[in-house]
């Protein structure tokens, strides 16, 4: 939090037009106007900050010398656009950035004509920009250049990798950049890492800058020269690439990512002279600009509001333990008593809390990159040869590995253990990290046990569940954030397979959770109990194999079963009503209602807001009760 | 058909471990043998024959020089397991192959201790392979070396790059073998494929033969030489590879995969010597010594039975043309009338009949190779651009995309059209072919349309509905094999989107099908009208929206609701299930039954006899329906 930066050659642009006409000079001031506005805005609202600072001049750049919005710039990932936002008219609405009604942190197609193609998971955008490309040669109206900046983490994705290889097959113009700054949002694993440190270890930029100033004498006017020079030209920059150009991409670089002239030169002279694939490998640093992100280890990935002298962030006191730690404290505890247990992330270390793993027992934990595909396979093969391995990948990550969890671990009964953290809705990061549909994808698997911890209580028990299910596959999800405050028991002790918890005997109603809305689910007691209602509640514990007697049972002894989940139609609920109507509960009217995630994407806002978006807090259940006790709809209908 | 050959030599090996002391001369002689039994063998049970002649050699000298099965074999796809499985003690049983009871057509780690990970999905083994070599490293007993054998195929599947890239992170031993046939099932696309083209292109193999027999000269014994004499040797037969290299492999190669001396050279000298991660390039030619085979454009990929003496294929006479081949021609309709139209295959350009396609429209089909996360976020971008992409994947490997479907095009709500081939239960190929899920994958996502045909003229009209679609994606499903036979419209008329049709009015008990099944519930119609019973029976068309109207008056006017799918719970009937319960239905005691594939995966067999299994044909819908008329199964409980 501070004064807003000075920032009059910024102010005068309204947009990337505005950009085009200036001079180069004038091109770098705004740059530094942007940087020093970038940090501003995050300071008063937080989010991702250390992305968008390494790619203020690429930003700078590429819309003063590309014709955005009809050519299609692409942001892999897109936690580094706010650059892009700020200079694409919603400078004004950064105060708003990922709160309810506000900008999204990500690019959205639906927020500006500036934004083609939206993203949040990595990898994607050079297949995207690939379809730009293609639809452009096919005569679709409106596409220009096809433009995907991609980091080096997002590169390990074997999507990209996918498309590199489509791509360099078909031979069309497209412009691809390699935002190398050797982290994704933990630093780099993977040989690919390796391979582009190489590329330019030994090269220093300044030899790459005079090339580019050749570039610039020559240009524009944009055609004078034959295309001949301009290949010259572009091949002189070469250092190394073979990887790329193998795969059928033109190489330019490396360059420095952070000068403006390069990048102006190098862009001009691609936009001019390309007549097929082409990848630009770019430098930069993360955070750069701002010291405390430079010099964080993640590079200022993601932060809470803060100040800007300090980079002290603001922190808001928490009650209880993150789900998050709980799963990380309870993990090592299984590790400590049984060496076959072993660790998988897809390059999320610190977020799902294996860097506490990590550093316990290196030799047993593994970050496979961004490659929930190769993860997910990795872990069937450590327990096909003995080991117990802990796959542990957030529940929105983990539909890249879905094929891999059907064909590859639920076929063959191999006892993989799917730890899957920011299960429901996520809050600031909105629909596209909303944890939605796993319950679904994963409780019709056969052989497939399914659980959902209620609190971090739970789910200490569930990792110690998952620990001594030796028997086939096994998956545990909790929510993003903290628990609710219960007391912590010494260490977790395995569950008995398909079986739930009587909460609160009632009758009339029976409430049965799956999940982390219990808490919600105990409030809507309290709240009917104060109106002579006295529910059943249930904690079902497993959504695969359910507990038949359990739920059997309630459906026996009440007029009114609600089920109630952090999940969309198709998991629990459907689990529920499948055996319910097998044995024929319906029969006799049962009142039954399955409270779901609603069939919508829910934009980002905190996240009991977005829960009360999705009707799903206490107030929705109370109401859900009372609606189902007293109203009859098909006779309302009729 | 044909007598059984000669095979002396095969006819005295029991097991793998009966090679382990033969000559090389012998072993050469061995694999001869087992080329005439494997074509011997399919010819009476068809079945993938190219592959398996390919890797013949590759077969016996992997067996013969590594100790499996403590060391781990891992076959990519695996639909050239045939020689390996007649070598590895299940010979006998080939007769069976691909039919119920008999061997899978693809390795299974229940079938066989040397098959350690099974597969038939593409591009897996080397992710499988690593944990097993991890496994190994971690001190998990009974794990030797891990050798994944991959196509150039399955090597432009991204999550091969994944498994590569971790590996040479790892840098642990580690042994692939890219089986380069130039071929997946159709001829190679990608910018790999040339590329691995050039690193043999100007190498003659028998260079390369001269440095295997070096090899040969110094093993066995196999520790007498130092390693740097390996070392220096391996080093010596590396002409290309920078590729691999530079993702952290040692590159071996290319050798001539069919040259028995050069392979147990090559192997012999990488089994003492390894030390790391290496790949070994083996040229190999699908269909190898079978003429009519190697002539065939698919290499003879898959075949019915066949006469040895000619290659003639016996085939079974059709009464109806297969859904695919109406799926093709239907899109070629609605391509002709709209150039925006565009298709998409995963290297399946014949399976889907997306060939004709590329006959015609040689500018609008794309082949993106085994890469269907690419493929799907591909079309995005193309939907994205003005065009209408058909996506057009099996139901089993639009499971490779789903993260792409969720977060690239349905939060986008951008008009991809998925045409969905081989849903339900495909016969021969067994539980990793089934399309089970794609109805509960598709159908929660927001603003999805999706859709499954009952016949092959309702196929054609939601080709046409589809084409039509351009406000949000929308999926078609359709099973394998004929059609059913009804007449067909000469084109295609789009759909209301969510509007179901009625087919007989009758009374007491609804049958509401959804997609191919509707032939058995007619047929189950016939059964009960003979016993007095008039159930109506309507097809839904739509999984979503659902026909609202349709289905809650069907509700209403009737005692008894079953719906019928030929998918896993969470599908269609979930959604009706939802609907209902939303809706107060089941409040008055409505009979709701949700017929679906069951909680298993249903080994191979012909169609309908694993529906049988699945109980979901004629007899086990009319046995449903007595069962819901006559018996109350909670009150019998009680």
């Amino acid at each position: 939090m501070s004064d807003a930066p000075k920032t009059p050659l910024l102010d005068r642009i309204a947009g990337p037009a505005d950009l085009r006409h200036l001079s180069d000079r004038d091109l770098r001031q705004v740059a530094d106007e942007l940087r020093s506005e970038t940090i501003h805005a995050v300071s008063r609202t937080g989010g991702h900050l250390g992305a968008g600072l390494g790619v203020v001049e690429l930003t700078v750049a590429l819309h003063a010398v590309f014709d955005t919005p009809r050519d299609k710039l692409i942001w892999d990932v897109s936690h580094q656009c706010y650059p892009h936002k700020i200079l694409t008219g919603r400078r004004a609405r950064m105060d708003s950035l990922r709160q309810k009604d506000g900008l999204s942190g990500f690019t959205k197609r639906t927020e500006s004509d500036y934004d083609p193609f939206g993203a949040a998971h990595a990898s994607t955008s050079i297949s995207a920009a690939l379809g730009f490309a293609i639809g452009r040669e096919l005569g679709a109206p409106g596409n220009g250049d096809a433009i995907a900046v991609i980091g080096d983490g997002a590169l390990t994705g074997g999507m990209a990798f996918e498309a590199l290889n489509h791509a360099g097959h078909l031979k069309k113009r497209l412009i691809v950049i390699l935002n190398d700054n050797e982290m994704s949002i933990a630093p780099p694993v993977g040989a690919l890492s390796g391979y582009l440190s190489r590329l330019y270890a030994g090269k220093p930029f300044h030899e790459l800058k005079a090339a580019a100033k050749g570039a610039i004498g020559f240009l524009p006017p944009p055609f004078q020269e034959g295309a001949r020079r301009a290949k010259e030209m572009l091949k002189g920059m070469t250092v190394g690439g073979t990887l790329f150009e193998e795969l059928g991409f033109s190489y330019v670089g490396p360059i420095d990512g952070h000068d403006m002239e390069t990048l102006l030169g190098v862009l001009r002279a691609v936009k001019s002279r390309a007549d097929g694939p082409i990848l630009i490998h770019a430098i930069t640093k993360k955070g750069k600009g701002f010291r405390p992100a430079e010099s964080a280890r993640d590079g200022g990935h993601a932060t809470a509001r803060f100040d800007v002298a300090t980079g002290a962030q603001s922190k808001t006191l928490s009650n209880a333990p993150s789900y998050t730690k709980v799963f990380a404290e309870s993990l090592l505890q299984e590790a400590a008593a049984d060496d076959r247990i072993c660790a998988v992330t897809a390059a999320m270390p610190d977020g799902t809390g294996l860097n506490l793993f990590a550093e316990r027992f290196p030799a047993r934990c593994f970050d496979v990159g961004i490659a929930e595909q190769h993860g997910v396979t990795f872990c069937a093969g450590l327990a096909a040869s003995g080991m117990k391995p802990f796959c542990t990948i957030y529940s929105t990550f983990l539909q890249r590995g879905y094929d891999q969890i059907v064909h590859d671990v639920a076929l063959q009964k191999l006892p993989v253990r799917f730890a899957i953290d920011r299960a429901g809705l996520v809050g600031a990061d909105g629909p596209t990290h909303a944890g939605s549909f796993d319950i679904a994808f994963l409780s019709n698997l056969p052989g497939m046990v399914v659980m959902a911890a209620a609190d971090e209580a739970e789910l200490r028990h569930m990792v110690a569940t998952a620990a001594a299910h030796d028997d086939g596959p096994i998956a545990f999800r909790f929510p993003r954030g903290e628990g609710v405050g219960v007391e912590m028991p010494e260490r977790g002790k395995p569950l008995e397979i398909g079986k739930g918890r009587m909460i609160h005997e009632g009758k009339g109603v029976a409430l049965l959770s799956f999940g982390a809305r219990l808490a919600e689910v105990e409030a809507a007691r309290e709240r009917l109990m104060a109106r002579g209602i006295t529910p059943t509640v249930a904690d079902a514990r497993f959504s695969k194999p359910l507990d038949r007697d359990l739920i059997l049972g309630l459906a026996l002894r009440h007029d009114a079963l609600i089920t109630i989940e952090e999940g969309a139609v198709g998991g629990f609920g459907s689990q529920v009503a499948q055996l319910l109507s097998d044995e024929g509960a319906f029969d006799t009217g049962l009142k039954f209602r399955s409270m779901t995630l609603p069939d919508a994407f829910i934009d980002q806002a905190g996240p009991a807001q977005m829960y009360a978006d999705a009707k799903l807090n206490a107030g929705d259940i109370e109401a859900k009760v009372l609606d189902v006790l007293g109203i009859d709809v098909l006779e309302k209908r009729a």
